[in-house]
């Protein structure tokens, strides 16, 4: 599995001559790199005099990042196996009439899972930055950057998963189906870039203050 | 080192109630799979007859961004090095006069040179930046959806790497010294954000050509 490759090995297949691991595991492991980052933040802040009266908000928020840096760390995964497969449909034979509309099936079946997977790791970047913005307005000042950067991460995970979701809509035969789908990730990366704009603002006044 | 985790380790190491490491190396790391993916958008375009004519521009978009890929790599570990090296100045005795000097001397040593090490980075990730824009422009049109993500990457971690120089600028006892460092920073997210905006709208032309 990827994830279970080091840090330096990642890179290095990211960065080979072949497409997978590519963008969308990519930005699933920023989204999961977020999580952690935000998880990170309220550990600083649990169990400190000064943040008692955030304390039942902390947790809440670190248990809600540990699940989705444990649904991210998967959707590292699953983005490239679910690539994977649409280049095994594209490379069906495709000679005689019936080969042609077989492999036209399986590519089509192939492509509207492989959207599937960026729409989920959007989705969960999403949830990461919703936390990781009362993270940063809540936590400990003392690590409010660390805050910040987790919600860099988090929109990074949502733009990004947004553009290989998109990649792949002209592949999906039910074009009304395409529409829907084009609809729901700009709604996702509109509410995305919101919270950042929202997280810096409150990243920088804390960081004065 | 840091580095030699594997991607569930490192992310449980980030996640954990210590500071280190936090979001200078996760910044560090943003930059890193931002070079990485930068240069499988090269490879993916090499050598294809339709892209012959960006053929060299591509083969040195590649070898730098391997430069930066490696420099980044390494800035991941000395972030957190960098990091401790303060808090290791901060456990310095304070009782008598020669202590707090002491250690107020090895304090302001320390925080600066914890603020050079995310500068390295914001530079590093703007020079990734930059290539990715190049790469996006004119790289193989079926992968510029991973430059799209290469380019919020590299993003990240100029903004980032900013936020952790900004957070020990008061710790540095030079004013003049900080406020020059602060203009530095202010003009690296200037041209960031620029890059950035380009490069989404080239990706965004290409994806719809």
């Amino acid at each position: 599995m990827l994830v279970d490759l080091n840090i330096k090995e990642f890179a290095n297949r990211l960065a080979a001559a072949a497409p997978t691991p590519g963008g969308g595991s990519a930005s699933a492991l920023a989204g999961c790199l977020a999580a952690s980052l935000g998880a990170m933040v309220c550990e600083l802040t649990l169990g400190k005099p000064k943040y008692a009266a955030v304390q039942s908000e902390m947790e809440r928020a670190r248990d809600a990042l540990a699940g989705l840096r444990k649904d991210l760390l998967a959707l590292v995964d699953r983005d490239s196996e679910a690539y994977d497969e649409v280049a095994r449909a594209l490379r069906l034979p495709k000679e005689t009439p019936e080969e042609k509309r077989a492999r036209q099936e399986a590519v089509g079946n192939a492509t509207q899972f492989a959207t599937e997977i960026p729409i989920k790791t959007a989705e969960s970047c999403l949830a990461v930055l919703e936390q990781v913005r009362t993270v940063a307005e809540k936590g400990n000042g003392n690590a409010v950057s660390d805050a910040g950067v987790a919600a860099y991460l988090a929109h990074t995970g949502v733009a990004g998963a947004a553009m290989n979701v998109r990649i792949n809509l002209p592949g999906i035969p039910d074009s009304a189906r395409a529409a829907q789908i084009e609809q729901r990730i700009a709604r996702m990366e509109a509410a995305a870039e919101r919270l950042l704009a929202e997280t810096r603002e409150t990243v920088a006044r804390r960081m004065k203050g």
